[in-house]
């Protein structure tokens, strides 16, 4: 299938009739839908489909394993389908698709790789439903707790074991899989740009040189239950103010020290309107060029709203590698260099010391995380050909 | 069945595992199982048992309608079974608990009442389900349009209409009832009290003298979701900016007119850790002893908040009847006169010109809308006492 007609055929799934957003959640029936187009595309281009330790979806053309041996372990592409809450259609799947794109350029073009080339579909990118972002990479590279995360739980209560006995997967495979690492020699995901840099610069394709320092804090503010008719003000436990002080301090001190802090999910318990809350969960986003930084915001935000920021995830600035991102660049006839504050599994791969490559494509806007989220499709189309430049090099 | 065993039966149903508190919410299966509990304890004491078209339930004690017809129609005495979202065993439940053990008293004292005796069981009278408190009493009242009342929503989606139907009941005929309202000569409701003040004057039963003016307002805070990771804080539309103005602003304005102000319910769309909200909607609760103040803190709080607070329902004050409330306080004893910020189904049919009166049971902590909402047991059978004494007194 084209490029175009894979976009078509993944448009619905998951799409909010009245938000136009997409809900793709990990481990749910939409998920399972997006597994099984990926295991079909695999399927139709004769590729060698596993799933690893840690749910990821890997498609193979060659033998990954025989690379090994010969000391010369495979170039993978690839990226996510999952999605947050009314995300865009594009970050994760473009990734996916313009791989599988870029791999059909490739067998047109009689390329014969001199390594096998692997497209990689993560579980999980997004941490939309059990809260830990990039779960399935940090599975993978040992670094996310097997353990933890079969207890992580959603806001029903469901479990991630639980949602992935019920979508069909053993949990008791999860962990780490040196297995499946040792097969990427290098890995190059291509993703939607979440920002307007290459509008400005004028590009339709960049790429990335490091991540931003970041990371998730939940914020556990106790109340008191009780009448919102007759309980005095002098006598209340209301955990709201906890939440207002924290959302203020959240942009003041993100201001004061350059960073972004963003306060996006809420729970407020029990959720009468006649009762003040026995309980507020709250979490908090932060990151920022410099670590220090973020620490500090995020230690303001919890002063300021009375509670101590409990870490949910976090990630050291994270440096793509240099000498294979100037490569990339010259390949691409002088594409510009980013950085960015978006996290992505080709981060963690990278934190984990794989050879790790980033390519972004033009968003208009800049806006992502919304249905808003856009790319034109002759950007796209140019994506895809970067992509396949990029394998030419690199698998040549 | 005695007061304790009735309450007994009642115990488990719709009581949250984790929490201990209750979520009887209207036309759900827990609350088919406490209107068929209802029609058991009518049916048991040999009573007829009607619905009306605002789905309040009425268990008659006589003929309503030959009263009416010679000019002398009923007492009635009930309160409701619903609760808000984790909600205590107490408030609406002791009321009708109460009723039902009145009438036995009434009865093992070979008392002959002079005019039928009714029990009212209210529908939906916290709004926990579909934002407005008193549904079913509005509705009886011709205070709610049907109309509208159909085409509530919860925050499922689902309209009222919708769940009546789904429940087993046809929202076609829902609507003012004048028939059935003709029937109430007097209504007295006992309830819990959601105060302190009883425990204060040493008194186990206390009076309803009046309600406050109180209301609900929504608050719709528009904003754009972007990206929580790349987004310049400069560029942001974060509504939650508006949600902290919010709840700053009800507190500092509620304690400068002497009101009480609550924000305790929030929707925060579409709830992605790493989103930046495209919307947050919250729920504002206000009262207070005088109308305009409470008017000028709902508009305080818009103000602050950027946005035009619309109003879900408004009730201003509620004086019941004097001179019934100075007749029962007499019955009692000496029992003390109390105003209170809760409305209730008592106040609406008060507002629609019905003689009603309110009897509060002591509460020891003061604590409502909680699992820790508390009467003693002594207390209650004391309430059950005065309520048979206000019986004897107003149908003898």
């Amino acid at each position: 299938m084209s490029f175009d007609a894979m976009w078509s055929a993944l448009e619905s799934v998951g799409r909010h009739p009245r938000t136009g957003g997409y809900r793709r959640f990990a481990w749910t029936r939409d998920d399972t839908t997006l597994r099984e187009w990926f295991a079909g595309e695999a399927a139709a281009r004769g590729l060698d489909l596993t799933q690893d330790r840690a749910g990821n979806q890997w498609a193979w053309w060659g033998d990954p394993d025989a690379a090994v041996a010969a000391g010369r372990p495979g170039l993978v592409l690839g990226s996510h389908l999952d999605s947050v809450p009314d995300g865009g259609a594009y970050d994760g799947p473009l990734g996916v698709v313009s791989a599988l794109a870029a791999l059909d350029l490739l067998v047109a073009q009689g390329f014969t790789p001199a390594r096998p080339i692997g497209i990689a579909s993560f579980a999980d990118e997004e941490g939309a439903r059990f809260g830990i972002a990039c779960a399935g990479s940090r599975l993978l590279t040992g670094q996310l707790d097997p353990d933890r995360a079969r207890a992580l739980r959603d806001t029903d209560g469901v479990t991630l074991a639980e949602a992935m006995a019920e979508a069909g997967h053993d949990p008791a495979h999860l962990g780490a899989d040196p297995g499946t690492l040792r097969r990427i020699g290098t890995f190059v995901e291509l993703h939607v740009e979440q920002g307007r840099a290459l509008v400005d610069l004028g590009h339709p394709v960049g790429v990335g040189s490091a991540i931003w320092p970041h990371g998730r804090w939940r914020l556990d503010l106790a109340g008191e239950a009780n009448h919102a008719g007759t309980t005095r003000l002098e006598d209340r436990r209301d955990p709201m103010l906890g939440l207002a002080a924290a959302v203020l301090a959240a942009r003041s001190t993100a201001r004061a020290h350059d960073c972004l802090a963003t306060v996006g999910k809420v729970l407020v318990e029990p959720g009468g309107v006649n009762a003040i809350p026995s309980r507020v969960t709250a979490w908090l986003d932060a990151r920022g060029p410099v670590d220090l930084d973020v620490r500090t915001v995020v230690a303001g935000v919890g002063a300021q709203a009375g509670v101590e920021p409990v870490e949910e995830s976090w990630t050291p600035e994270t440096t793509f590698d240099a000498a294979l991102a100037g490569d990339l660049a010259r390949v691409l006839d002088g594409a510009p260099l980013l950085s960015t504050g978006a996290g992505h599994d080709a981060g963690v791969l990278a934190t984990a010391g794989l050879s790790t490559a980033m390519l972004f494509v033009r968003n208009p806007t800049g806006v992502s995380h919304s249905p808003r989220e856009h790319a034109e499709r002759d950007d796209c189309h140019r994506g895809v050909e970067a992509l396949a430049r990029v394998a030419r090099e690199l698998a040549g």
